[in-house]
């Protein structure tokens, strides 16, 4: 199976035909559509297909832990985030599949076992918390927090895996499959335009900016739209109205990122003042010492703006990643692989997290980018040209029987 | 049946029991209860239950178009804001009842038909349209219009009727019902605590000030929160925050109101720069040149600030309702009669829509204000005094048995 038509049999599964963007949230039907679609693949390249406790999914070629050296393991995710661009993810899983079938076909034997894993929850959409599954694999995540996240409709992360048959007791820390794997090398679309610039195909991760998830929850009190006074009003949208405006102007003051993508006004009626209004800050900086810095001066504007307005203020931090140095060793090994392959990769920073940037705090990891034309992502507009996803393959090929040795 | 018996019965029907607050949406599992209610309390009461071409029910005492001279109509709605208090509406329809029963138990005739009314989609909270059903009736919105009216989840009006049994084909202006009527009297728990203040269990209503509701929409474009450079963003919530702050300063500097209480950001992922946002405008003002000026005011800033922004901005009124003087004879004839019955009713002005003011356009109407302690309204900690709703009632019956002649 070539990456083309591999690619060809993805894309359907999830997609809005309104939007034209994905919306494949962990656990949902596209889930599983997309875990069948994993499973068939795997199976058609002769590998084992495997779901480990955390409801990630393996493809091996080789047994790890079979005394054959530590595992090499490449892949990323193929969740969505809301109406997602085709790219952010399942390019690294369908690149993987393509890597592994160019080297069967070449006749290629690793030395060490080869996994493809997909992780769940990559982007957080359903269930807030980003790289869910490999948080949950490297223990940055407790279970008992994990089985408690839940949806926009209430819905527990435990009882949507039980609902797909999987038991969330499992749920935790998986010192066992770490034990196996020797690295990870995720392959990713970038998200941002560098490639472009530098008329660079693929590139190679420095490391990623420090970044989370803020929740701002502004309580104030619900009433009459067309009778309650001006001034006897607690209207929470003011606010965080005030919030948005001082989150943009602090992050661009900072050289850092700030926004503000999801908001909930309750009840939500045309002609009533909200009771509360919740909104979500993803802020990022080239430095946690920023990074901070412009937290706590959103956190202090939207204090000040609520208490102005008679309103309830409170901020939570749903998810933070500290910055991520990938390995030097294993980057320069890539490098090196992609030069002697005739494929130059110039070294980019990130401010995007990845399941990479996750598994690095337990072994080495890396990434490889492919070259995002325009920039756009998490978008239906995302995109990446055919040639550049073949050499993305060819990189990732190379990669993979330096590293698994032949 | 007495007030608090009814009252009783009635207020369980469409309750949230986390909230405490009301999601009696028009056409829901909800309004069907509230619907059997108003038919069984009908039936106790010797009144033959209808329900007009457009889905507002009526409860006849006599019957209307016989001869004995034109109807007195009374009544309210039973629809709520999304979790709405248990008053706003369920007020005057149940003291429309017990006034009634009062009438009948103390063996008055009346000489003309009295009509209790409960109108259909009274908030908009459904469909988006304020009075929908008061507004059918008297041909102020037109029925295609109406009919493709869409939910949230984008089910039609025709569509919801359809699964409740109704004909949507029917739906449109009624000068059969309209010729019938002689006068509605709405009793309507006070939004405000004028009466508070002044010490009154009851006031008047002297007119409604002009409003309406407008829908903003920011169109922006979808990129990844953590890699998008400030620079190069379309973001839509930014302009949508700088248009929540100019619609405050404006309204405070014109005397007038202004609420964003509706704000939807698509696709709504915490970590994307969102592609949309739409925002609902509710603006009320003394009189429509303030009005017009105000949101024009507002228009302007928002389009400035899309601007700023590279963001799309349109601007759409949905439902505007212009200044209605309730009818001096009327006002001035229940003002009297309250007094006569030891009831001294203040006069009073507000800026609340209500059916009242949209049956105004064709046949005489009024209304009659029962005491909120607090003036809280659109909010489950809405409330009345059972005394003071037992006034209402006193007062109701007085002002029926009047107009109906004995």
């Amino acid at each position: 199976m070539t990456f083309a038509e591999l690619w060809k049999q993805l894309l359907p599964v999830g997609r809005d035909e309104l939007t034209g963007g994905y919306r494949r949230y962990s656990w949902s039907h596209a889930d599983a559509a997309c875990r069948g679609w994993f499973a068939r693949t795997a199976s058609d390249l002769g590998l084992r297909a495997d779901c480990d406790r955390n409801g990630n999914l393996w493809a091996w070629w080789g047994t790890p832990g079979a005394g054959s050296g530590p595992a090499i393991a490449t892949g990323s995710h193929l969740d969505s985030v809301p109406d997602g661009g085709a790219f952010d993810g399942p390019l690294g899983v369908v690149s993987a599949f393509a890597a592994v079938g160019r080297l069967r076909a070449a006749g290629f034997r690793p030395a060490r076992p080869i996994g493809i894993a997909a992780f769940t929850e990559e982007e957080g959409a359903r269930f807030g918390v980003a790289c869910l599954g490999s948080r949950l694999v490297t223990g940055a995540i407790e279970p008992p927090a994990a089985s408690d996240l839940r949806d926009g409709d209430g819905v527990s992360l435990a009882e949507a895996m039980r609902s797909a048959g999987r038991d969330p007791g499992l749920l935790g820390e998986d010192d066992e499959l770490l034990a196996e794997l020797g690295c990870f090398v995720e392959l990713h679309v970038e998200q941002g335009s560098a490639l472009a610039g530098l008329g660079a195909p693929i590139g190679v991760a420095e490391g990623i900016w420090p970044h989370g998830r803020w929740r701002l929850d502004f309580a104030g009190r619900a009433d009459h739209a067309g009778t309650t006074r001006l001034a006897d009003r607690r209207d929470p949208m003011l606010p965080f109205a005030a919030t948005v405006q001082a989150a943009r102007a602090a992050a661009a003051a900072g050289g850092a990122l700030a926004t503000f993508g999801k908001v909930a006004a309750e009840p939500g009626a045309a002609n009533a003042i909200s009771s509360a209004v919740s909104a979500w800050l993803d802020a990022r900086a080239p430095d946690e010492a920023v990074l901070g810095r412009l937290v706590a001066e959103i956190q202090s504007a939207a204090a000040g703006a609520a208490a102005d307005h008679g309103v309830g203020f409170d901020l939570r931090q749903e998810s933070f990643t500290p910055v991520v140095s990938f390995s030097p060793a294993l980057r320069e090994r890539l490098t090196r692989v992609l030069a002697a392959a005739g494929i130059p990769a110039p070294a980019l920073a990130t401010g995007a997290g990845h399941d990479a940037g996750v598994l690095a705090a337990r072994i080495p990891t890396a990434m490889l980018f492919v070259r995002n034309p325009t920039g756009v992502s998490h978008s239906p507009a995302e995109h990446a040209e055919l040639a550049d996803c073949e050499t993305g393959v060819t990189a990732l090929a190379a990669v993979l029987a330096d590293l698994a040795g032949g």
